[in-house]
């Protein structure tokens, strides 16, 4: 596989990934928006087809990895190529970032009607840059389209979760090739993938979010920190690298567990 | 592909999608429907599993193009050759017109009990033939099961919401002769289709109810303005522009970035 | 094919069918149940989840019709022997009066709790045996568990939804054999046709439920009759034309509509 | 296969089975859940996914019985030798407490947070050990995240309703390989599966939360009995002989019926 197809396969892929993904956040989270309230099946559908886009669309061109985490287990495995984990990861982030503004261009008259609105703004906090992991959450009103966060903040058990939720991720990506579909990840095997993780947002999604992917939660909060949205309140740095941990650790773990147990 | 497969191919399975989009629209719409009321979850698997349905009865025949966006992301990439494009377009728009008299044949005591009921009519707009596009929408009590609307009137962000949502859609179709399943759309090409369908529903339908296709949303509009319903109110013909030329945008975007990136 | 492959497939096909089918009406419908009041999205997808549970039991043994109305069609088709289809029809109604009986086994508590809550039968009907098929409706309050009935009642009208929402099952049914999957219904292609059952129930499911099958309602209602249920209300026969006889239509007319356009 | 294939499959699948359909009950049934109140639909659809992705992680390696009634059915059928058969039901069932104690660590803060809320708590029975299988139900305020119940307690009937339950999901599995398929379960019969339990759930999960699985039952109210939870009840031990001998009776039925009708 060479450079330019993990940069355009990653890259493009990551962004759909997030455009779609964020974008049922904003759909259901935004005044004026048609899907408004529309719930957490809702929510869970969105990000798994997301998935299934993300992945049809760079499948037959980066292996449509979208997510250090499988890149880090695939590494592990033997799949990818250590020396391509780099450009991957890059490529992952910026087709995050690229994709968390998508949402904000798909959505931006409803960011600006939600974020004007004074029954939504009226208790927003001024605390941006925010660093102390264990204070109460100060999320801006819109921070929870662009990046995950905890419903009890606790850096440890937020982790232990995040690292679970990965595990069963990674592990069932890695396992695909023991299944009928040969090579690559296929058409099924995109559309397990996204299923897999309906079924992963429906379970395991409750306490923090389900990030189970960093640069799906680092690359919208950059976006966040950094667009000219009015009352936005703060990004919530404490929490960041709670969905970049937890899913690294459980990449890894996914991918030791294939090699000590199914390879 | 002869003349004949592609008129009836995609005459037939447009007139399918738009009958069960439409119908969606209807069912959880109209007084007296057993689906009133059933949510937005309920209408983006409606309109996906519309697309599965079209694309499933046209895949053999015509291919199953069924909108002009993806017959001209077809057209640029070089898989459909330009000279049957027109029979394409005015295909997909036949069908659309009938699917939508279609949806008005199998709702026709709901659509009757609707507009005459009191609560319902109470407050009918009568500007027919409305052209001003920024004025307030002037939709008819029963317009949004023909034809899309947005929820904040902008022309131009209108427009750019539905060039991303088309770009999604287009670029998935244009790829997948990247993945596994070799020529044509296939059964399980038709499949992620919808479900590919069903995710640009519930993240990118929020501001203007995705038309991501202008037959989808002309063709039915010419029948909304056509048909004899009773207290009807205006077409929104001030809208109709926004459906045509952010999807054709969006179709040749994906058609350009296919053969810039993915050939 | 067999005669006891034709028998046992479609036999004990149907009867999972209706056990599912009308499984997700009494989940929602009786008190006591978990899924009570789980809405029209759950009975969508359940009854879809029965075509494909039903459809995937006897694809291999009987072709999975489990419906007069796609028995018709093939046999308009071709692909049917003419001489086969009275013991497919037997074979279906046998399975669906199976199914319904399975329904009350399984939900026999609830049956009794509901009917013998004073709430749900304090304005019970005593007519039974109703034949005027203009009067007011005066379906039993479990009737909709077994059978279907119109939210407007019109023969006329309610026979064209029937017909519309069947040429749509059929043609979907009678054209997979143009699609890459080759001969039989094969397991793809019962997951295609049980969402493609799903998108018709979501949109043209409104006015009558949606019968589609004459054995499926004719089958349970003939079940409702005969089961000893406390207060169980009249089982509605004037109504019980419809779902036979716009069916049948609808399956000819898909019949028809293939060998011209798509043969 | 190997005894270790058949272990290492069978526990890690199950154990994932359980993680994601324990995990979507304590998703919506726990305190601070962003999925609390999700529905009915998100817990069956979450149980449906659960088993996909425990029988796409473990189809490879074991066939991914992941339940003693299917690996039942399948020896009677044959396709299992009963020499494994203690092999598979000891690894499920380890698997089975492995993804209860999962559960746990995922919603720890949840879990905490329920039990110490008073509003939840203040009806807590303290009659632990019941074994009155005819008594009032004393079902803890969390058992329903580990174990099954009936809405109505009469041990015959929710025998029979589990019967005909598993009978259903046992069939299926069982006749799959006369679909184009061929041999294993692959993956496109994962997800076959995997959709026909959402519709065991929607159709007959009603009466008893559909066990249709010994040790998906069993398992967890092991767990919840020796977990430290705080004020967490009695585990309704009464009950627990139900979704063990009831999905054992149907999985020998359908092996039964298989050899009988379909062989």
């Amino acid at each position: 596989m060479s450079s330019s197809d993990i940069f355009i396969g990653e890259t493009i892929g990551t962004a759909v990934l997030i455009l779609l993904g964020g974008g049922v956040c904003a759909a259901v989270t935004l005044k004026r928006s048609k899907a408004r309230n529309a719930g957490w099946l809702a929510i869970t559908f969105g990000w798994g087809f997301a998935v299934l886009t993300g992945a049809y669309l760079a499948g037959g061109v980066s292996g449509a990895h979208l997510n250090p985490a499988v890149t880090l287990g695939l590494a592990i495995q033997g799949g990818t190529a250590w020396g391509d984990v780099p450009l991957y990861l890059g490529s992952q982030l910026l087709g995050a970032m690229i994709g968390a503004v998508l949402v904000y261009a798909v959505y931006y008259g409803q960011f600006h009607a939600h974020l004007t609105d004074p029954e939504i703004v009226g208790t927003k906090s001024t605390d941006e840059g925010m660093v102390d992991q264990t204070a109460a959450p100060k999320a801006g009103p819109v921070l929870g389209i662009f990046s995950t966060g905890p419903e009890i903040r606790n850096g440890v058990q937020n982790v232990v979760t995040e690292v679970i939720a990965t595990v069963v991720l990674v592990l069932a990506i890695l396992t695909q090739g023991l299944n009928a579909e040969g090579n690559g990840l296929g058409v099924l095997g995109a559309l397990v993938t996204a299923l897999v993780v309906v079924g992963i947002g429906l379970s395991l999604g409750g306490p923090t979010g389900y990030a189970i992917n960093p640069v799906r939660d680092l690359g919208p909060r950059i976006v966040h920190a950094v667009l000219p949205l009015p009352n936005k309140g703060g990004s919530d740095w404490g929490y960041a690298w709670v969905p970049i941990v937890g899913p690294l650790i459980g990449g890894a773990l996914a991918g030791g567990l294939y090699n000590l147990a199914f390879a």
